[in-house]
């Protein structure tokens, strides 16, 4: 096991281990099973829908106020919701969050600007063309997303070209959080053609030891 | 001087202080300067439009891959973008963010919460109809908002129900990141009364020593 056990998150363990509301198909969950992965860090699965919601209240109403995956429940109960706020609880003192006040700041900045400009463009393409089973009715909605979704791919694009990671030198959280849906984005239409530093940056991220792809069991 | 000086951020101050550029009506913005006044932090604004927004390639290009306002830059001249980036760099190691992990990564899911459901739906629909200056344009579009700006209060609401604030018994970035655009909610035609738990919270938070408005100077 890489960087810190369930036990050293502060909690006793009891043999339990964390339990992740999931969908296979979610980036915003996939960011999390990779990271557990990386981590080395057991847990279970829950899956839900992605399409059909009708259940989520009853589900995760006492879990997580936006009612969404990737919910986290730790072995102790608590729950936790939003990937960002996932990713950071599990990789604080990690190697993925660097020590640096500013660098610290700058992989939230990635995160941020993923779950912001990024996947409301680029995973709603997604998921409308590739998931809904309805991609007709988003017709007219999907220039927008398709626009929005280039101009983070371009904003990416530039501050790659020259480095190796989105912070540092190294994989952090940003690199989880952005690899997610920018791997899958042909499937929402976006051809990566024209981002030769995000496709070298892609193949980089696949390519660290410990890596799982989004369909791994 | 509260919390953490300049200087306590690690770098050499030469008496340079940040620099923000900032919009006055942008409740982002406010996040940033709310904090700022709470940590007696001095910095030195910069304004840029948000309805023209022509200019923001050439002004912030360098400086935040996403072209938006708040943007900070450090007295050393390293640029940080995303209201909730910027937040945590000012507010780790303050009152403002908790010690305790598990509190930690709950302060980061209300800010991913505000980022992803609530700013897009409340913020938007109060740019589009009390400053965008064509608000029948908007129209069509205005309901989707509406609907999604009351689930977020509405999980605001449940949550904040019984608690004095959004994660412990104190004000944290999870307050200051949320209250900016929910103050300002009625001007997005969002109105309160059916949210007492959050009108309170609103009073709670306006009510802390070292608060200042939205408009203050």
């Amino acid at each position: 096991m890489e960087g810190r056990t369930t036990k050293e998150l502060g909690r006793p363990s009891l043999g339990l281990t964390v339990l992740l509301y999931n969908s296979p198909v979610s980036g915003n969950c996939y960011k999390v099973r990779l990271l557990l992965a990386h981590l080395g860090i057991p847990y279970e699965r829950r899956e839900l829908d992605v399409v059909d919601r009708s259940n989520r209240r009853e589900v995760l109403g006492d879990l997580n106020p936006a009612l969404r995956v990737p919910t986290l429940v730790l072995d102790d109960g608590r729950p936790l919701g939003e990937s960002g706020a996932i990713l950071w609880y599990l990789g604080e003192g990690t190697r993925f969050v660097p020590e640096d006040p500013y660098e610290r700041a700058q992989v939230l900045q990635w995160m941020f600007f993923e779950q912001y400009d990024h996947e409301p463009a680029i995973a709603v393409a997604r998921f409308w063309l590739a998931y809904s089973g309805r991609a007709d009715e988003f017709a007219d909605r999907l220039p927008e997303r398709t626009a929005a979704g280039h101009r983070a791919l371009a904003a990416m694009e530039r501050h790659l070209d020259g480095r190796q990671f989105l912070v540092g030198d190294d994989l952090t959280l940003a690199d989880i959080a952005l690899y997610a849906y920018t791997h899958v984005a042909p499937e929402g239409g976006f051809e990566l053609e024209r981002y030769p530093a995000v496709r070298s940056w892609l193949d980089r991220v696949a390519s660290e030891p410990g890596h799982v792809t989004i369909d791994a069991p």
